[in-house]
């Protein structure tokens, strides 16, 4: 399945297809030279799917994790496409988890003031949450994502093959997006949660996770008013991650738990946290509430001493909340 | 006057008026939080003009030079901008030559995924050249501006007044590219030089280059095609720069003895060298042309054996041809 989508900057589509990673290149043009941008934990298998399609490309490999997305890894990509004289007809490929698709994005953004590049997500949560939308970047001065640019690929690759390889715990933690998916935005994809066997909906679920994500990135491609909701869990999300250091959790964990926090409405938060608990997600933990609540008003979308933040009180009805330092530090305690 | 600039992008204001630094704040909104980048080449007094209109800005301030166009000034001042939680609202404003407005441009565009920015050039350079166009970027491994990113500024101001400080071979240096647009685009300019007094005709000749790069940046944002024209004397000019590593020669003198390369017609040619030698610009050196040739075909608009450059036979009317590495090594041997 072909899934187009339409921003300000470009128009490109996401080819949504089992088994297509051994057939990418038949989708790219033939007269381009390609850089292969990946991570130590991507299964050789895959890799070498896509490098038999490409025997001359150089490759990139960084070390598997959040940590990676620093900008001594994004330099040294830099420095690599420079040596192999990449020109600016050239094309980054990013196969690797969001990590991976985040730096390469920002080094195809930044290269010679922006070159081409195709994502190809290997992991639940980039393929349902970061294959849409062109946001790249790198974490700086403790602040996540604090560097980076809205650049769009030419064209995203899903696979849901690649994911049989997957730690169930990441396939977990992914598949925390495309329950806010549901949570903001559609009760369908939530009852599959609900009712079914994640696994067995596996490409139903990305499926219908990628749609809401299309519909409201088209809409406003720069987060100006309504991407905000995708935010949906994120707000508290970062300030966890940011508290634990991006170790004892990950990302999907902390959305999950961030999810409980903005639910408002008693018995929807009961149906969440029932669904959590099913997929084996966190819905609390033991940290600091004024610490968390510091880390909220020092998040990057906080504007001066106010933050917009996204509650959901019925599955599928979220708002936009202003709260102030004071509000946000008496919904932590809570 | 207003010269309204249209690009893809966005749609931005340049205000050319003698004496305008002191009422900037007066064409911004007036709810926004500024931090300012300059160099240490601005005289105090143009600073303080600005300063005293933010007085509660932030004031980040460079080692003047092409030299401080490097990832350690680039992260110095993301550095700065997180520590006055700067938000996404918020502005920069460039004041100074190219090398500020590159690279605040740059940190502009990759700030947070991207913030608004003032343009306030106070060189002829940067107010001729750099002021339209949204090219922002920084240099990397050996490579001038390899790692940027095109961003269009909210407003340029241009006070032709902060000219009278800059020293006489910065003046004619930033000459150099007013005459370039006449050579590619408008006799009428190149005779404002051939026939009149640089001075004399300052504010006109500083108009007509700006209109000149204006409807080329306009027709072309992004150098699909027609922008191309706008490198001409600069791919011979960037290899001398290359050369000599950004020491003996200034930008435009480079720029000048480019052109002189890249004029075909030997009429045109004795017209431009004795409008350079009047402009006390150099039109020729003593680099050795096998290594310029190297240097031309390694320019990062080189596309892998291949180079398009810009010629100029009959003043006003140029054209792009492509040469191969032999073609190149030939043109630099006369």
């Amino acid at each position: 399945m072909v899934i187009p989508v339409h921003t300000n900057a470009k128009d490109y589509e996401i080819i949504f297809k089992r088994g297509i990673l051994p057939e990418v290149s038949s989708y790219l043009p033939g007269n381009i030279r390609v850089m292969i941008v990946t991570d130590d934990g991507v299964p050789d298998f895959w890799l070498e799917s896509l490098t038999v399609q490409y025997p001359k490309a150089p490759v990139h490999v960084i070390p598997n994790g959040e940590a990676s997305k620093n900008f001594d890894t994004y330099k040294g990509i830099l420095e690599d496409m420079l040596e192999h004289h990449l020109s600016r007809r050239d094309y980054l490929i990013a196969l690797g988890g969001g990590v991976v698709g985040d730096l390469t994005g920002f080094c195809a953004a930044t290269y010679m003031r922006g070159i081409s590049w195709i994502n190809i997500p290997t992991t639940t949560l980039s393929q349902i949450d970061s294959s849409i939308g062109g946001k790249t970047g790198i974490d700086f001065g403790g602040v996540k994502n604090s560097v980076g640019a809205f650049w769009q690929p030419e064209k995203v690759f899903i696979d849901p093959e690649v994911l049989s390889t997957l730690p169930l715990r990441h396939y977990r933690n992914g598949m925390a997006e495309a329950l806010k998916a549901g949570m903001i935005r559609d009760p369908e994809l939530f009852e599959l949660f609900e009712n079914g066997d994640m696994m067995d909906n596996e490409e139903e679920i990305i499926r219908r996770a990628l749609m809401v994500k299309k519909e409201v990135v088209e809409k406003d491609e720069r987060e100006a008013g309504l991407r905000k909701i995708l935010n949906f869990g994120h707000t508290a999300g970062h300030a966890y991650e940011s508290y634990y250091g991006f170790d004892k959790y990950l990302h999907g964990e902390c959305v999950a738990m961030g999810m409980m926090k903005m639910t408002t409405d008693p018995v929807t938060k009961a149906r969440l946290r029932k669904v959590l608990e099913k997929m084996n997600l966190p819905v609390s933990c033991d940290a600091d509430p004024l610490k968390i609540a510091e880390f909220i008003t020092h998040d990057k979308k906080a504007d001066h001493d106010q933050i917009t933040v996204v509650t959901v009180s019925k599955i599928g009805d979220c708002k936009l909340e202003t709260w102030t330092t004071d509000e946000v530090v008496r919904r932590c305690r809570v």
